[in-house]
């Protein structure tokens, strides 16, 4: 059978071999998400079942929602591994070293391995896997694991599974391809659920969430002649709803899925500070320029900026004044180049 | 290589030799959903192909969100097809006659192909493809043209892929195996697209209908100590929005969603009228069970009810208590099994 990474799986039976009887450090990054967790808790259990003993290390919190892909693997924070232990450190899912967090680096200075997907990866590490083709870290890993026989127990195949669901936007983002469906139906095979994964992640709402997602969608207004939707959370809703910063999650995703709109924004104030993310549906909208003339950055579809001492009132019409801008020049752009 | 649907397929190659040379209409149910459309249009599409003359057939027009798919095939209303013109009728996704309309049934008296995937399907075609483990018709469709090596064209890949997708809720819904997988990669090779079908589908809601959510979300209650969360949209609100009663889809899978609940319930108020919508994320709650006791029906995990003359202030604590009495009902026979 063709091989899903030819060259990264060869690779990794190179690397695998180099670390017999070794312990081994599993990183993933500071406010983990499912691609996160998912590819640490597979890669540990390989990893486990080879013999290695193996420690997941993330500074912070195994998000409730994904707590059922934990099992019996120890989770711990990067100050709890003694700094007298030797352990070999394996990093998935961060474009660079700083996204697992200061401790984390302190701790492990050396990465050994680097299993991601981000273009931006500079290849931080000894051994690098990188693909920015695959939809998911735990695309990459899946494709090892079967390229290479590996074995993948039902949980791990569980959280393979988890970390491309969530990281493909449930099979629908641009980098959803042909092989994720493949690797999928085999992550299927070996024991993976698609409806567990589905309640697990995706019915899992405390009524607080939902009430933040009730008054963003209260403050929806179009602007740019439709093309932009804002939506603004004020000051104290978390309080007020029990919510804390992560239950934003996901809720810049309603402005931006409205017919007709390219662009959807959310402004959040937060005791005096603003903190804004911006949405496209086309890249050619460049939200990342729009970004970083407010000191912020991030992708051409996603992007993010924290701005000290501004009211929302003065900043909202220059955000917006920015973006009718931007639209302007793609628009001129799209024009001289038909 | 393995077929998908071995003895469907086999049957589905007589019938097609049977029809040679026939003018063939395929007929949708009333208020098409995407595995209607996109079986619809795929079929449609392999027949042409295969030289036939074909029309599609539908009480109710195509929704915005799928137009994308109809391309330079025809759709038109029962109607519009000539009572003196001879067309042999294949019908899809629906689970009996009547899901197609009155009119449908009675210009096709005489179904000739059935392909569908509710277990509730009676067989009432001459010739009936049925797999109630397929988790959309669409999945049946894109097995059977495989197994076949019938030509599926791109728009016909984008089709199923979109029936596929929309009845599994993007790959999550029990039905979805190892075989929705394959069958999902092999139509992504063949020219679906992922994040076109995510785009066209599920990001092109109107602003009004994001306000019916906000109603919706600002009404919701936790009853039957948590275990039932409520929400109500009153008289008038499709004015007020702008919107109608297909945006109401969806909405009750919010109030489900909440953890610790078990079953989520929507209540509409339209002029004097009720119409209560009940869906649980177990199957031992029965809720068309609860829905019977007022008249409705449907599945274990999806019921509804309409009722004529009764105030919601009525409705609604009476409705709770049969609630009530069907969790404490579940619970007891729960704990006498144990």
């Amino acid at each position: 059978m063709e091989k899903y990474f030819p060259a990264l799986s060869a690779e990794f039976a190179r690397t695998l071999a180099a670390l017999k009887g070794r312990r081994l450090a599993v990183v993933g990054h500071a406010r983990p998400d499912g691609d996160c967790i998912g590819s640490q808790v597979s890669l540990a259990r390989v990893l486990r079942a080879l013999g290695h003993e193996v420690i997941c290390v993330n500074t912070d919190p195994v998000p409730r929602r994904l707590e059922y892909l934990v099992g019996d693997l120890s989770f711990v924070r990067p100050h709890e591994v003694p700094a007298t232990e030797d352990w070999v450190s394996l990093w998935v899912d961060c474009a660079d070293a700083g996204r697992a967090g200061d401790k984390a680096r302190e701790r492990f200075p050396k990465p050994f391995a680097n299993i991601d997907h981000h273009l931006s990866n500079n290849g931080y590490a000894e051994h690098n896997f990188i693909d920015a083709g695959a939809a998911a870290a735990a695309e990459i890993l899946a494709g090892i694991f079967a390229d290479n026989k590996l074995p993948v127990d039902a949980l791990a195949a569980k959280a393979l599974f988890a970390g491309i669901m969530t990281d493909t936007g449930q099979f629908r983002f641009n980098s959803t391809t042909h092989r994720t469906f493949l690797l999928s139906a085999e992550l299927v095979a070996l024991g993976a659920s698609p409806s567990e994964a589905g309640g697990e992640i995706y019915e899992r709402e405390s009524l607080g969430k939902l009430q933040l997602l009730q008054r963003f969608l209260a403050s929806l207004t179009l602007d740019c002649g439709g093309l932009v939707c804002t939506g603004s959370l004020p000051d104290g809703i978390f309080q007020e709803t029990g919510t804390s910063v992560e239950d934003t999650e996901g809720l810049v995703d309603y402005a931006r899925a409205i017919d007709g709109v390219e662009i959807g924004v959310l402004i959040e104030e937060r005791s005096g500070a603003i903190k804004a993310s911006l949405r496209c549906k086309n890249p050619i909208y460049r939200v990342d320029q729009v970004a970083a003339q407010f000191g912020g950055g991030g992708h051409a579809c996603a992007a993010g900026l924290n701005l000290k001492n501004i009211p929302v009132a003065e900043f909202r019409p220059k955000l917006l004044g920015a973006l009718a801008a931007q639209i302007a020049n793609v628009s001129k752009t799209a024009k001289s180049a038909s």
